[in-house]
């Protein structure tokens, strides 16, 4: 195969299509429009609960970005988030036949994305966010939640926080670490305030968070509210330095930041065999490589072509399968919790060289729709 | 086949299924997702004209209601609109190839449906405006034809009007009628004033309008602005009356407007070798029986069980098809006429029993999408 990207999307010009389920013949056409279809929608108008028995709304997500941050390329704009929310739809259908469309919208306005997307909601039954910037990601993510009766994701928070989670429960299998392990997360956007809010749910209390500027610490001054939050709920005494400083003793890195942030040296200053996970894609913030010669003992990255790697890819499908067949509301930190150990589970044994399913697994989507499921009754 | 529409329904649970065009596997995941697709995204940040050569964008097109006027239920709301759309996305999908998406919005505010739509257009290549009440959908129609660049389209408007024009031409050289032959359209909603505007363009000047209070006559003084602009352009003199007594020597009836409301006797009013075009679906304004035993010559519905269905599924596949294949921005007066004539031209002897081609026709798209390619070179 033909290994150009910019070939394989000219070719195919769009990577999903939309069919009719069953074909529209003289037959059926008066059954699956005008005049029949009259009478359905008459029935959906006396109780509109019904557009979930008579019409796809149910399996329709909307994967909704502004373009501004997509992938690591940061604010590229709608046009050019377009080839990745299409990759997004093509894995939803392929791997748990969720029919989801991209929406790419033209405005960064957090207030104008929440109206857009809570005027386009009767169509759906699903809202995807994605490569939405923080902090307007907080605030859409919130609003949302709360004023739409349809569950809302932001992939980019979430997504990223349980497959983590799922990946620290196995490392810690191995190491034998436990949750009083410092935990140092590079990286305080949408993926990093998200880890640390799951990790808080879940019980671990001692982490600190580095942005560009250095560690989330009493001694900053020009904290988000967000990063306030989870400065305040942390139990570590985070230290006034930069991300490096952080690192002395710490048990566990997670890099959702940069590419090439640290070296050999900064994980010798971790505790005793230490976790790496270099999330940063495509270029991670240390290569496995590099983290080994540091003497990282369990090792993750985004990235497919090394071992063990890190990816939304082994939520998102599954989630909303299961978040659509079960007609939940809100994803709540059970259901996150849930998922993560549903897929730590699949790896019966743990070992360095795996400790994370593929996302290729046929039986991931239905356990992690299995997870939603339980969390949910 | 079981001929319940609810029953249909029920069973397929959505008429459109979401497909990837290319099975993602692990060979093609790190072209079609990340890393790979990273370069694409790339690539159309420089230059986002490439967001046509790169995605789907040019083959999606949003299907957009406000629910507040679902055929001839009236404001249903957005839910119970969902079936029509989803019926209008198979079609959009077997007859022409494209990839059409439902969109019902919870809000009826004009200004909010042109603010959404423009919010979510970059996803894609031409929206269908769909079931909204005038006058509303003038406003919005104007507003996004002069904002947005791609093309956007109101099917009840242009739709009916491009679908009533081409039965019209050949009604008329069945009749032998012509140009200045007496029209009367009853019915001045989206429909009603749209078709006044095409024959308005296509030449025909002898034309009126009526609505639910009688005719559109300079003795009226609750006309809105479309309305006024109707009157002002026709050349007729149209009477101080209802609908039933500005019939009297009329040559022609277009019905856009309700159930019943004509009878055989109003017809006989009517000039030798009458055109009756009674489209109200799922009741026509007179039964094609009624209407020929008031001696019209040329009948026409907007049913399937009765001969000469005027069907806007006879325009829009094909019409999109052109549009997004020729990148053509607007909706011109010279591709609705090039549209009308050449559905017109495809059935070679027109008679009373058939004039206008079936919507089934293996050509028709072709012949359309041909048609919005001529005219917009």
């Amino acid at each position: 195969m033909n290994k150009n990207p910019l070939k394989f999307h000219k070719d195919l010009k769009g990577k999903i299509v939309v069919n009719s389920k069953k074909r529209i013949t003289k037959d059926n056409l008066s059954l699956a429009y005008t005049p029949g279809v009259g009478r359905v929608s008459k029935e959906i108008s006396k109780n509109k609960e019904l557009v979930n028995v008579y019409s796809g709304k149910q399996n329709f997500v909307a994967i909704v970005t502004d373009g501004t941050a997509v992938l690591g390329l940061g604010d590229i704009g709608p046009e050019a988030a377009m080839p990745v929310m299409e990759g997004k739809a093509a894995i939803f259908a392929d791997f748990a036949g969720v029919n989801a469309v991209p929406i790419c919208l033209s405005t960064k306005d957090p207030k104008k994305i929440i109206e857009t997307i809570k005027n386009i909601a009767p169509s759906f039954g699903g809202i995807n966010l994605e490569d939405i910037a923080a902090p307007a990601c907080f605030e859409v993510l919130a609003a949302l939640e709360k004023e739409l009766d349809i569950p809302v994701f932001h992939d980019d928070q979430d997504g990223t926080a349980i497959v983590v989670l799922a990946g620290l429960i196995n490392a810690f299998k191995i190491t034998g670490k436990n949750k009083e392990s410092k935990i140092v997360i590079s990286g305080a956007g949408a993926a990093g305030i998200a880890i640390a809010r799951l990790l808080e749910e879940y019980g671990f209390k001692n982490y600190c968070l580095c942005d560009s500027r250095g560690t989330i610490s009493k001694c900053r001054q020009d904290l988000t509210p967000e990063k306030e939050i989870v400065l305040a709920k942390s139990k570590a005494s985070c230290p006034c330095a930069d991300c490096s400083e952080a690192l002395l003793g710490a048990d566990v890195l997670i890099g959702v930041s940069k590419p090439d942030q640290f070296t050999a040296d900064d994980i010798r200053k971790m505790n005793q065999n230490p976790i790496v996970f270099a999330l940063a894609n495509p270029t991670p913030e240390i290569m496995p490589k590099e983290a080994k010669r540091g003497g990282a003992k369990v090792i993750a990255t985004g990235r497919s072509d090394f071992p063990n790697q890190i990816n939304n890819a082994l939520v998102f499908p599954g989630l909303f399968r299961g978040l659509l067949d079960s007609s939940v509301k809100k994803v709540t930190p059970k259901i996150k919790i849930n998922v993560a150990e549903a897929i730590a589970g699949m790896v019966k044994n743990p070992t360095t060289e795996k400790f994370i399913p593929s996302i290729f697994d046929k039986n991931l989507a239905s356990i992690v729709s299995g997870a939603v499921k339980n969390a949910s009754k």
